[in-house]
């Protein structure tokens, strides 16, 4: 079982579906009326909510944002990569995000989060093992944890399958030629964005149909994080799906 | 005195020259040779370093990131609004970043770290009381901390002194009507970006010069937070700085 804190992960987690849950602990010293639409769809599904003091939720908490609610439920499972074609079809051109190299839980659910806002059909994960906290990947990902179809992959052979059916692989690299405003970002992709310390594996860079960078303007020092880099890529993805020109009106 | 925890912090504060050191402290078990410049930098500039059992340093650290290496040093000081024409004076185009309502010290920190990856001149921070944790912002910042000018400002009176000397202020505002790719965002500009409960105040709205939003994709639930926003907007206004029309090629 997984402890789920605040408002919105919990609200999320009921809305999405993906969890069982055992119980809902909600504090005595919690706003009855901002916790009224999550009470009123624990009773629709059923689900047990349990009043206990406010100390022993803080004692249960990773931290002190949990806002008098900690809900106790399954895993939210991962979607396996077979299922992505299915997932993907009758959209008109989708925009999946591929991380590789992350291991900080929050910088992940703050990833998801902007994934889910700037129009990510699915966030692919490459890595061996499954081993963040999902309470720390839940909160910053304001509920996007929830609703976000994610897909661990461990090896490249997923990634070639959408390739097959007309995915390009576009991997964001610090060297690369190409800025991405250069590049045709419109169709479906699969922004590929590697973790700070050895970016993409080769493995993913080998089978890249373009290797693209953001453009950087601070001094030599000067670098992306992960998720924004992540976010600064899924942005110009997503501005050029608008195919809107720019214009330069005052 | 504050503490500056890890070789990159360590090394940008160095190279920044704003703040005076008392001793860099460093683990008998770290890396020498990973700390030659960090080391050589600090005789030139006859700063004393202690050498210490890494168990003291874990004791004085926040986190286990700090890799060996704790500075004791003045805090880094901030420019006075006073002193923004001069440090903007002979830049082409400067374009500041302008952050309400931000009040997490990791964030603010990420943020500084992308603004100067996508250029901007200085950070503006509005806010009564600099209570930020320095070794908080430090960290994720990634040396950014040390090298981009930063000034916290209390009223909009700096914002129209800026205003008044041509620099248009611009606010991200989730209602507004045009969205950020429809804006010239080329010329001197402050980029408006408050937070996550209450946006931009009043105060800063009532004298934008045009208001606008990121788009968004996911459901009516999605959003960004707001370090991301901050990104997502300054990489926008690079992109137009750019003045290279997009291209469709394969």
């Amino acid at each position: 079982m997984e402890r789920l804190e605040g408002r919105q992960s919990v609200s999320a987690a009921l809305q999405a579906r993906q969890r069982k849950f055992e119980v809902i602990l909600v504090s005595h010293q919690a706003h009855e009326e901002k916790l009224r639409d999550l009470l009123d769809l624990a009773e629709q599904r059923g689900i047990a909510v349990k009043r206990v003091d406010g100390r022993e939720l803080n004692s249960m908490a990773h931290g002190a944002t949990h806002g008098g609610v900690i809900a106790v439920c399954t895993p939210r499972p991962l979607t396996p990569a077979a299922k992505l074609p299915e997932l993907l079809q009758g959209m008109a051109n989708p925009m999946l995000l591929l991380l590789e190299g992350i291991d900080d839980a929050r910088n992940l659910g703050f990833t998801l989060r902007s994934a889910e806002a700037l129009g990510a059909a699915a966030v692919l994960i490459k890595k061996h093992l499954w081993d963040f906290d999902a309470t720390e990947v839940s909160r910053p990902s304001s509920g996007a944890y929830e609703r976000l179809p994610l897909v661990q992959i461990e090896t490249v052979e997923p990634l070639d399958a959408l390739r097959r059916i007309g995915f390009r692989l576009i991997g964001c690299v610090a060297s690369g030629k190409t800025t991405m405003h250069d590049v045709d970002l419109s169709g479906p992709v699969i922004l590929a964005v590697g973790g700070e310390k050895r970016g993409l594996s080769a493995a993913v860079r080998d089978i890249c149909d373009q290797r693209i960078r953001i453009p950087m303007r601070g001094g030599p020092e000067a670098s992306l994080a992960l998720s924004h880099a992540a976010a600064v890529v899924m942005a110009e993805a997503a501005r050029q799906r608008e195919r809107r020109a720019p214009t330069t009106e005052d």
